[in-house]
């Protein structure tokens, strides 16, 4: 398994989806270039806008989003259809959770919200507390109250998780959470079916844009089996 | 006068003083083959990591930085030499601005305080209220106390100043805050005097590395001079 990271122009939810397009599609590149035989693209804001363009660059590769996973994971989770996604400017933007969820489950109402500081906050390990119940509520306060009162609650933001513990206690107890990690893994599996596995087995390589070590604590912290600083290249993009 | 704004890969305060040279020399080479005559790097990160490799490229060309500017007017406006900065984590690390006050001013005790909450805001336009003053007190509540408190805080990153009426009632009134921005500019006078004026006189260009339209509302914001929707160029770097 490769991880590009392009920590160096990073954040990707507050740019166009020209300039998004074009910095998918480079990284896009850089990863068929080492020979993958399969493309996660494991970020809402990238899938809801750039997915078409490398899927068209790639016809012969498997292409993955989060955005259809979230979708699916939204469509099947929701009691009543009221779907609240928490997401990056670019992915409310494009409303690409919006044609997903119609395409699953008719008559759906979806809300979806664009939470910006959400990222900074996680960017920061801010992740719990009194500002980030104060920047939650002050996003999607109005949301979860009243006859349309959303009942399920999308992180459409690949950071949001990191939040899930603040955003759950705003929401309540009966509105279910959807992270789109889990899907769009059982996606890659189906997808990956009767393929071969790589000579030699898995493994994991980390590549990152930017600032390698800092990047290496940060998987650490996350993915406490790697180590607490694994190894990370630094590519240039 | 030419305004280049690297919008597709801001911020710059959380990225390594590589990628910021990296980004910032790419920004001079860019404006040097517009046929500038002087280059103000009116951004704190580049200013505190990548002026030296800036002159180095263009050794004939006048380059001015804005953590110069703001340790002037530090120096001289702090009472007891007790300077808090508030900046990015680049400018920061670098500490560049305790060198730059120490050459100013002997004995000076300076505070450099990452402050990274404030881009976010900033650039989403959440400026003054609730969300903000927690967010100040998160990072500053304990700097304005006390024997050791500051007497002269630095809004040392160019979003900041967006801020100054939430951090100058949380500094408290007998705090000066130094905007980098007027300083600059006296300098920038200073340094061309005696110069040529271009032919055909002045006149403002925008250039941004993304979105235009979104640039050019911003501009039309912050510059109610400009009208509403100045033109701006976009520019692939």
């Amino acid at each position: 398994m490769l991880y590009l990271g392009d920590v160096a122009r990073q954040p990707y939810g507050t740019k166009s989806p020209r300039t998004v397009t074009r910095y998918a599609v480079q990284a896009a590149e850089f990863l068929v270039e080492k020979g993958i035989k399969a493309l996660v693209v494991a970020c809402n804001t990238a899938s809801a806008v750039a997915l078409d363009a490398i899927a068209e660059r790639f016809p012969h590769l498997p292409v993955l989003g989060v955005v259809e996973a979230g979708a699916d994971g939204a469509a099947k989770a929701s009691a009543d259809g009221r779907i609240v996604v928490a997401a990056t400017e670019g992915t409310c933007r494009s409303q690409a959770y919006e044609r997903a969820i119609a395409r699953r489950r008719e008559g759906a109402r979806v809300r979806c919200v664009p939470c910006p500081l959400f990222v900074a906050l996680a960017e920061e390990g801010l992740t719990d507390g009194p500002i980030v119940d104060s920047v939650a509520r002050h996003y999607l306060g109005s949301l979860f109250d009243g006859s349309e009162a959303g009942d399920c609650l999308v992180l459409g933001c690949t950071h949001f998780p990191l939040l899930a513990p603040a955003l759950a206690r705003l929401a309540g107890p009966d509105v279910t959470l959807v992270d789109c990690a889990e899907a769009t893994a059982s996606m890659l599996v189906r997808r990956l079916a009767g393929r071969e596995a790589p000579p030699g087995g898995g493994g994991l390589q980390l590549i990152s844009t930017d600032a390698p070590e800092r990047f290496a604590r940060m998987v650490g912290k996350l993915f406490p089996a790697l180590g607490p600083a694994p190894e990370v290249e630094l590519a240039d993009l």
